[in-house]
């Protein structure tokens, strides 16, 4: 079965979903859309939607089998193999990359690390010692298909284009900018800033503006 | 003007759009939904849904006034003024973050960092001294409302109710947790392992799979 037609926000929201659902298994075997909606901040509704989308499953009253939800969610995902990633660019952001402690709950592993610095080259963090990037190709013969980009934004399309040229099809791109690839490969990009660029519109009035907007949350 | 019928998945969208109407500045006075979609990767369809929530302003074959539209997205994301924030933890995450270039096309500024470990505090990041974590409160005096979260999970919680004691409104946080706050504080997650869990979902099937499904893309 394959689920071409899930919209892309659902998509973003499902590994939300299983984070929470891989944390609730402890506390029983099922789960209502409002007890995920407690814990997601994702209105019941849209919970619900979101699950339609692969047939709903839900009883009535009882809620989802956590361990089935959990299962679908992860096979829909493509999820339900390990994946091993690299890492391009091992400065502070990718340092922090390195520490994460948030991936192996995905199945995620990063199994090496690549850096152009002369002084971060033969340097060991998390257990990964930080190789050349002009060795990047090798990773053909290893069938790694996913590629952290965190470089500064100069070199950042020519990494994704060396990762692209060693079998790498899947990039998660921290540099602010848009990277061109073959359109076989698909590119995340975390921007810190337009996240950040939501926060006000959320935010209370200011005080000083006027005691009729206060109230909006 | 209030904008609170503007979904969620909009907000999101705008501050992409916004910052790609920054870059396209330069290059002319008007940008078509479809110039727009090849700079983003979001469909022109989805634009134009998006634009039409704060009026439709755009004129069939010219397209929209780039300033008008940078204008009336600053309004509604209230980055029509400049805003202050704070950065707690100086790690390596916290580091990429004071030195993250991204921020200032938005009108954000980091005006403080803090750390608890004394072997970072007053050392100077991209010209920000970090403070002791325990001067968090003075924040009050500065009227900062926002603040960035970049600490180990096991501190986030408390280090959201300190800058909630100091008036904070709005928080990014970088903690893979969810954060017990009082309603009127909006909080944005950025958990890299959800958006690197969407990854293969989007990836071509491996070629030892089924040739069936190498095409899908």
């Amino acid at each position: 079965m394959r689920y071409h037609r899930i919209p892309a926000e659902t998509v973003r929201r499902l590994p939300v979903y299983l984070n929470a659902l891989l944390l609730s298994l402890q506390q029983g075997k099922s789960i209502s859309s409002s007890e995920l909606s407690a814990i997601v901040g994702i209105n019941p509704l849209q919970i619900r939607k979101d699950f339609s989308y692969f047939g709903g499953f839900g009883t009535r009253g009882v809620g989802y089998n956590i361990e089935k939800l959990i299962k679908k969610i992860k096979k829909i995902l493509k999820l339900d193999s390990h994946h091993q990633a690299v890492l391009v660019g091992a400065g502070n952001l990718g340092s922090a990359v390195l520490a994460y402690p948030g991936f192996a709950a995905y199945g995620f592993q990063i199994a090496a690390a690549y850096d152009s610095d002369p002084a971060k080259i033969g340097k060991t963090i998390n257990n990964i010692t930080i190789e050349d990037a002009e060795n990047i190709i090798n990773l053909k013969k290893k069938n790694i298909k996913i590629g952290i980009i965190a470089v500064p934004r100069q070199q950042s399309q020519a990494i994704a284009q060396s990762l692209v040229n060693a079998g790498v099809t899947g990039i998660l791109n921290f540099s602010p900018c848009r990277l061109a690839v073959p359109k076989r490969v698909k590119v995340i990009t975390i921007n810190i800033a337009t996240d950040l660029a939501r926060l006000p519109f959320y935010m209370p009035a200011d005080k000083k503006i006027g005691f009729a907007l206060n109230k909006r949350a």
